[in-house]
């Protein structure tokens, strides 16, 4: 258990902007940005690599358990502190380096600079880091819980862009490993870099890293589509791919029913669909990294609008309606319909993954099962199709519902049936322990425990990997 | 030592089939694709997971000395034997399942199954797995060398497309793990699988891997570009990012003194330059998934003519000529280069690897260097410029050069003063034993060492990675 002996030395050791202690200071380190508030023994604010190496030492050598935390926007408590008031908070806010190298398309980072920070750095230069979530997040955060999105179909995840990263590990020494070289070609190591990616801390705190970042497109076009009918969904999908090639950047579907709460919660929000809104509907975005109307080439709008006909003319068209529009205005729907579900009741979210073929497969299959098991929730999915993943949604929006117990049952239908992943793109924190303790073979979890100790002899409390 | 009990053993344990102890037989495992020919003390060809399994467990538990191999088609001795006669080769030539999962578009496919011949079972299906090398190697020595390439560029190398793995230990049971799901998006375990990408076997052997797969182009268009000088280079691929966007495949750099012995090794190649060879030409290659000549749409084909006629309308531009020709014929060109080299003489290689905006500098600095201590060699490069991929061979065509001299000053000179990987995309094996002694931190070493130790009691004999 921590003590004042304790505090007073990480109040030298950091000085007394470096720790906070009082509950007003606390409060925004321990208020997980969606789901759950906890209480921090302290709350620890480093102001560089040597600091942060200081600090985990110090808790390494004391046993003090502690969560590392950068923008601690995640959703599924991997760096908020339980209630018991015996954890700190190691944050990584302060760390805020910011280094862009141009011609090399590669930036060295600081856990603490969020993505808006570091795209905003990125924009004179026409580059960004393509990775497109409705928060907020920053680097550090982004790196532990290997951050997906929506764009993830034509960019991928995190892991796919960091070159390198600093770590510090919770050791008697805080060692400092630099993982890598930030080289885009290199194996002249064993890989333990991409151990740190999505590892929640397990294995150190990411203090830096350096990322490679991409041209920002020079033309974007979207459009909401209607399929005929969800099992028509694939086949729109195949089309899209098929005929939109590499211009296809991203491809999400929404349920009728979240969009419905999306309007009713926003009343600001245009509803481009009118009075009937569709049982589903798809985001499509094209973009390119060219620029528009070069020599005879149609701008990229048009040749949405070309293959969306070519695709509706077809016999048995998957298409039964598209609407075209500014792609700032369809994005707003889609990153509203989290927050618009939350603000008509209770919300179970889940964050699944199949391979492609079982998201609508599963889909059938668990609104079949609530209809019969769990009335009172009614299913207002979402989800990246392309990439297989599906935030379904369970919302409750009279009374209560048995969140636990649905939450569950959907998760071992998906588990169990579909072979879906139970955290696709939130990473890993408390909130899956318990689902990380029921579907992990225990060989895996037994090779990670070891894993972990060859790094850290005090992993983070925000997961035991082990268990 | 093996002796002929282990012999026989191994015999009971795979059959007749599965193991070779003839020299005849043994040959092509012992005999490197380029340098180097061991001595194996039998080759041993498991059919299955099950006889990996058993073969491991028996080595582990008898503490015998073994390389897994696949193709055995590497640059790195990873795969094959030394001369002392000691070492197993544990072939997994015959791991060769194959399932293809069109609409997931990914493939689980088992070590011994070639390059080849999963693109010619993906072909039908208008799928492939974009890796780009002039050999044809097996899944297995992709996934343990982390594979890169001429597409890398726009495909990255094999760790981007490995989706989830099956691994063998050599532990006293021969344990069988699979890491992952074969989901693009799944974050709900510690990192294990990437450990064994690019791991040269050191953790276990990798028997079967579900890859993610891609659409192949619909049209390809290749030009040969003149820069107007090597220091304009750089101007040309930023031009050539700029406006070719998406479409840019392959920025390959290729010296004129590489081009001038592959015409002489191979005059049926045809020679698109004419009588005069230029200092310095480019393979640039764009390509689309798109079909040509939709709507109005220029062809592939005019609009790198295009872009090619805009960069050198500049003032100032970066470039001195083009030829534009089939891709075919282009990249014959480019995947001969290798051998007309060894043909001509005596070749130091070297796969290093760069900052993008250090290859050109660092080969500045080591064409004078060279020039001066070792005149006897002629630089003939060739490489990756946009990913910062650089081959620099070393030719000597007259007598013997100083070859562990020349390239021990050469990697020197890449990894001290321009921060280069001296092992860029060919993996790491016994070749590369000398230079990650000298070169990796000793806290590497350490950390590395003690992670093999989780997994297997025995680590291949190809490396030692805490040395």
């Amino acid at each position: 258990m921590i003590d004042s002996a304790d505090l007073a030395a990480f109040r030298d050791m950091l000085g007394a902007e470096g720790i906070a202690t009082a509950p007003n200071e606390r409060l925004p380190y321990e208020t997980a940005a969606r789901y759950g508030k906890g209480v921090a023994a302290a709350v620890l604010r480093p102001a560089n690599t040597a600091q942060v190496s200081a600090v985990l030492s110090y808790c390494a050598r004391r046993r003090l358990p502690y969560m590392p935390q950068s923008g601690n926007t995640g959703l599924v408590l991997g760096s908020t502190p339980d209630p018991s008031g015996t954890q700190l908070v190691v944050s990584l806010q302060r760390l805020r380096e910011l280094r862009v190298d141009v011609f090399d398309r590669t930036v060295t980072v600081g856990a603490g600079v969020r993505l808006s920070a570091l795209n905003a750095a990125l924009e004179p230069h026409e580059l960004h880091l393509p990775i497109d979530v409705s928060s907020d997040p920053m680097i550090g955060g982004m790196v532990a819980t290997n951050t997906g999105g929506a764009r993830f179909l034509r960019y991928g995840d995190m892991r796919r862009h960091v070159l390198s990263l600093e770590v510090v590990l919770a050791d008697d020494e805080g060692t400092v490993l630099q993982l890598a070289r930030g080289l885009r070609k290199d194996n002249t190591q064993l890989d333990l870099r991409d151990l740190f990616v999505g590892s929640c801390g397990a294995l150190g705190a990411v203090t830096c890293a350096t990322l490679e970042v991409h041209p920002r497109p020079k033309q974007v076009a979207t459009a909401l589509l209607v399929p005929r009918d969800t099992d028509s969904i694939l086949d729109l999908m195949a089309g899209f791919e098929n005929l939109a090639g590499d211009y296809l950047s991203a491809f999400e579907g929404m349920s009728g029913s979240a969009l419905r709460h999306v309007f009713r919660y926003a009343p600001g929000l245009r509803n481009p669909f009118g009075a009937e809104l569709p049982a589903y509907a798809i985001l499509v975005e094209l973009s390119s990294m060219r620029a528009a109307h070069r020599q005879g080439e149609p701008a990229l709008q048009t040749t949405l609008e070309e293959i969306t006909a070519s695709i509706a003319c077809q016999a048995a068209a998957p298409l039964a309606d598209a609407v075209f529009g500014a792609p700032e205005q369809f994005w707003r729907i889609r990153h509203s319909l989290s927050d618009g579900l939350r603000s008509q009741g209770e919300v179970v979210g889940l964050d699944l993954s199949f391979r492609r073929t079982q998201v609508l497969p599963f889909r059938n299959s668990a609104i079949r099962m609530l209809h019969e098991e769990f009335p009172e929730y009614e299913v207002c999915d979402f989800g990246h199709i392309a990439d297989g993943g599906l935030h379904f949604n369970l919302l409750c929006s009279s009374g209560t519902g048995r969140a636990a117990e649905v939450r569950k049952r959907v998760t071992q239908l998906a588990v169990e049936q579909f072979g879906a992943s139970f955290s696709g793109e939130h990473g890993i924190g408390r909130a899956n322990q318990a689902d990380y303790s029921r579907y992990t073979p225990s060989q895996i979890k037994r090779f990670s425990a070891e894993v972990i100790k060859v790094f850290s002899t005090l992993p983070s409390a925000a997961i035991d990997f082990g268990q």
